[in-house]
């Protein structure tokens, strides 16, 4: 059987999102179905305004309604310390902990030559034109994945040629919590032997 | 940190999907704004014309840009059968057997006292205005759940009313093709011991 076109085209859309598999896409398309007419449109509305309402922050780079952004604007974030990540997401997570009163610098990717990713096809330029002499630290979070100590590693390094006294900082490495020392793998718990604390 | 609002409606019209969790929800939004304006455009649009440019066939309820819908108005289908599922997607997946050449018709739901669904919250009074004297057969494919076999049993039970010769059968149950018999549970077992064929 043929589906009707409208709804093929739904399905289609869904299916271009990662993750979502055709018989999801079906599901949620043919579940759309039964909803009121509003509710579809102020889904559509939300989908082509995505892009339209929000800016980088030419700071930043972090999504925001605003330029600059409501964090670097923030006169109580202490702007001696800019943490690095990669993807908007990574300043959400940081943020729900409410431990880092720095500032942040977003990526957005990182350095895998294997998708043709460079340090020009991410805002690496960028990090380095804010390093001036009330930066202090720089503390690199990008994720522990070969792409992301690679970035790391190409970032230092870069930092290092401009300011050699900048402290550069990565994010500390060991088990997560909650989880089962029987199952970590031995990179972890390398890592976590290395980055041992005194208590 | 405060989501800024653009990518927040975003989020909140995904949480609304079934089986999309607020963690799905942000990472689904937060990709779409790496994607091109056209595309979410498109998105956006297939979302508002999903039910503009959709009605249901006024014959058999189904899902159709045409009313009557292409099953219903094709002539090499057999009238004689109809077989009535809950939702327009069972009707796809049937179709995709390609062994069953009656027509349908979609109930949009089941009886289910316990969600306020009562027969006449679906569509069965349609159903029973359909049977003439040419409908010879008719299946029902509801699915093999509580709320399903009362719906089967209610339809059935009304339609001997009208015709007490019209043949009323059900899907045939067991195990699915594929299964481990040593996980089937016992209804299943007793279904398939009943419904036994002679080879």
């Amino acid at each position: 059987m043929k589906i009707p076109k409208p709804l093929k085209d739904l399905i289609e859309s869904f299916e271009r999102l990662p993750g979502i598999g055709p018989k999801t896409a079906q599901r949620l398309s043919y579940y759309l179905l039964h909803v009121p007419q509003t509710q579809l449109d102020d889904f559509a509305d939300s989908l082509s305004n995505l892009k339209k309402n929000t800016v980088l922050c030419s700071v930043c780079k972090n999504v925001s309604e605003t330029d600059p952004c409501v964090i670097c604007l923030d006169i109580n974030r202490d702007k001696s310390k800019i943490l690095v990540v990669e993807q908007p997401l990574d300043v959400l997570a940081l943020e729900r902990t409410n431990k880092y009163k720095g500032v942040y610098h977003v990526l957005h990717g990182s350095i895998s030559p294997l998708d043709n990713i460079g340090p020009d096809e991410i805002f690496i330029e960028d990090l380095v034109g804010r390093i001036n002499m009330d930066v202090i630290e720089v503390i690199i979070a990008t994720n522990p994945t070969m792409e992301g100590d690679a970035t790391a590693m190409y970032i230092a390094k870069k930092l290092k040629v401009i300011n050699e006294k900048l402290k550069v900082s990565r994010l500390g490495m060991g088990i997560p919590t909650g989880a089962d020392l029987e199952y970590a793998d031995e990179t972890t718990l390398t890592q976590a032997l290395e980055g041992r604390r005194e208590i």
